[in-house]
């Protein structure tokens, strides 16, 4: 009798576990319907930026883009719309940038573009021997006496041999971050950085510094990949004293201004005081629109509450909708968000965030999660998100965003993986805009967020 | 110790299975590296698209499309280079075409270019009422009575929430390819069919009808879905006889030339008579460059050649990139393919073709494979292909110009599938241009295909 009962419970069990794989996959349906056949991403992806444009932090289209999206998701009758005020740094570009080779009595012109917290260059700027290295290793190698006086050059390609560029950025990108410190520190008067991406072209792609303010600072400027190539080619060529670079950039580092994280949310049925967040950054680079870095994140989010209501389920935890400011020199909204977090004691048991473009899914990374539970997440929802071509689940990083969560020791952190092809062909250049936004794949990783939302709302997700 | 013997053997085989799973993983990365680092994909496809251009069926560019074709597989010292004649369609454009919503004392100029293998209008056009029609279904319904002597508009939209688009385009596709027979069987005057594309554009997508010689032919042509959505809406707003249409288009079909299919191969140093082909059609509608469709393929093709040859790897089996000509619009290169491979009673054991764009790769599917076939590929094959983010494999359809090889019995015919999303914006119009193809993406592809080959070529495939 008793094997009997049991193995009735497991049927039972197991018809039920059947059932309810058809429910998700239903619903998982709907979710993707309404984005790829009602989806407002595009549109609002277009608003953010034809009629914004740039939002580096403390710009005045920042400021729009707060007031842009507190009114979206007030439209859009989320349950709570609301601003967390932070400070956050106000670096400021000033006039486009000159930067010439001089090669002799030859000049010759290149597209640079100031990195993020550099310093301006005295106002005639700055021309200098320049020392070409390709790792931060070499150049502490050489020491300052061969590196004071100089402009120092970093000039180390993107690998084309990682699949996914994410990686390729990671390894190259010390030179852009550490590489002024370091240089700086060896009494470098200047830094040119090779620009951080595997397309040749004369597009400059600008990015943060990891200046702080204890640090001895100098200009420092990324220069197209194509300028690059150029200037290393004639260091080749020519004995060292012949070939001279200038430059002459007028950024500047301002006062703290005040700015905000735009919040919307939907609030939980049963779990009110657990969250579920879905983000991305609010403030871009300025050198375009922002569109991939990060408009597209930020749209997805707004995205996924919007379907959450339009298909009228209610959620038995807390959803956000989380538009960061200030990713892009600072994280100063990130941080901002997890302190609240842990002010107002919430729990939050997952966020999520899309920051690698709008690009088309692939599936996504999941941070301090369990053994098990990516287990769990293997064997129950890669046949769900597999019809959506969605079905990348491992363990990996999250964004820059939500990984101040990790503090609260509560959440599973996720980032949304796009494919990362083109990614940084555009990055941080004039590239980034509108019109290499893809409609159909910025609509299906909203959806694809918006279906993992709904299964850990429904399902739950075990943290490491 | 029969039962000692046989756990020996066990474990040896499993020891070597492991060893060779290793070897493959090896040079699969090497594969991949040299597409990466070294490929020549991209520069050959420039070429193709800047120095010659649209290349339809029996046209000039056509022509040298061939002997570029020739010359480059001859440059990279394959073991055989040869072209195969073949007689094409011959069909032309003319002079631009002309249409134009008559509504009532406006006049709206709409885009629209005529349909392959439609016939011109009479020299000054034809203007007449419009019957417009979502399906086949719909017009054979209404009958000839309603629809003789009018211009039938088939409006049926693309349906988004298909994951793949070829989807969309497959169950879209019957309005544009048999729309105008059946409307001329029905006594219409001419045809217009919505352009079959998501996108909301003023880009009308050309393409095949599948008019033959015994049909009544009228007049048939694409337009822009933008212009189908005003026209549609006119017609809503509007009483019928208010709003009538006119377009002029003098294309014809000129008498079949002579034209050929470019064959590149590695010869197989153990079983030289059999083969795996890896192709894509040279052949592109005239609107654009035929980028995606499908110069994308050609080179792709041409570089795995290229990567065997690069890495001094000798296949076993005979392989051969091949350029089909007139895919587009008659299928006659891949006709011809299949009865040499007849004639010469050569042994096809497998065909890959990529006609589906070169974006960023998602695996491929098995046309005719037998049940365990596929279970081995999956099994062994899908964690080789993993790291490259190309595993998607299963069965499906292959492609037009390989599929002609059914008729042997032979061989397993492969789909390379790219990624979907993009490929109907700019298919069939102006807009398949080269800077819609992204260097790394068309790297992968011909990546994939390489190491599906050489898996192919060690360890065979099991037709059904």
């Amino acid at each position: 009798m008793k094997t009997l009962k049991s193995i009735f419970l497991l049927v039972l069990f197991a018809c039920l576990g059947l059932v309810s794989q058809a429910q998700d996959s239903l619903i998982i349906r709907k979710i993707y319907d309404e984005a790829l056949v009602n989806g407002q991403a595009y549109e609002n992806l277009r608003y953010l930026c034809k009629q914004i444009g740039p939002r580096l932090s403390g710009s005045p289209q920042a400021q729009k883009s707060v007031e842009w999206g507190k009114d979206l998701m007030t439209k859009y009758g989320f349950d709570k719309v609301y601003l967390q005020e932070c400070m956050v740094p106000h670096w400021v570009r000033g006039e486009k940038e000159v930067a010439r080779i001089i090669d002799g009595k030859k000049i010759i012109n290149v597209p640079i573009s100031a990195l993020g917290m550099s310093p301006g260059t005295p106002k005639n700027g700055v021309q200098a021997k320049i020392i070409e290295v390709r790792s931060l290793d070499e150049l502490k190698e050489l020491g300052s006496k061969a590196v004071a006086g100089k402009i120092v050059f970093f000039n180390r390609s993107f690998d084309p041999r990682f699949i996914e560029t994410g990686n390729a950025y990671g390894t190259a990108g010390d030179q852009r971050f550490s590489g002024p410190v370091l240089a700086a520190k060896l009494g470098a008067v200047g830094v040119i950085v090779r620009s951080l991406t595997e397309s040749l072209d004369d597009y400059p792609h600008t990015g943060t510094t990891g200046f702080t303010d204890g640090d001895i600072k100098i200009p420092a400027a990324a220069i197209s990949t194509n300028g690059a190539n150029q200037l290393s080619a004639l260091l080749k060529q020519r004995k060292l004293p012949e070939v001279e670079f200038y430059f002459k950039q007028n950024c500047e580092l301002l006062p703290d201004v005040k700015s905000y994280n735009v919040v919307g949310e939907i609030t939980g049925s049963e779990k009110p005081n657990e969250f579920i967040t879905v983000g991305g950054h609010l403030d871009s680079w300025d050198l375009a629109e922002g569109a991939h870095d990060d408009g597209t994140g930020v749209v997805q989010a707004v995205e996924v509450l919007r379907i959450y209501k339009a298909l009228n389920i209610r959620p038995k935890h807390s959803v956000r909708a989380v538009m960061f400011m200030n990713e892009e020199n600072g994280g100063r909204g990130g941080a901002k968000y997890a302190d609240e977090a842990q002010a107002n004691k919430e729990i939050h048991i997952a966020a999520i965030e899309s920051d690698g473009g709008g690009f088309t899914p692939r599936g996504f990374t999941f941070q301090d999660i369990s053994k098990e539970g990516l287990v769990y997440v293997k064997e129950n929802w890669k046949q769900l998100l597999e019809p959506y071509l969605a079905d990348q689940l491992k363990a990996g990083g999250s964004g820059a965003d939500v990984a101040h969560l990790r503090k609260l020791n509560t959440a599973v952190l996720i980032g949304f993986r796009a494919d990362s092809q083109r990614y940084f062909d555009i990055h941080h250049s004039a590239k980034d805009v509108f019109e290499n936004v893809n409609k159909r794949e910025l609509a299906l990783g909203a959806g694809a967020m918006a279906a993992l939302v709904y299964l850990i709302d429904t399902q739950g997700i075990q943290r490491k």
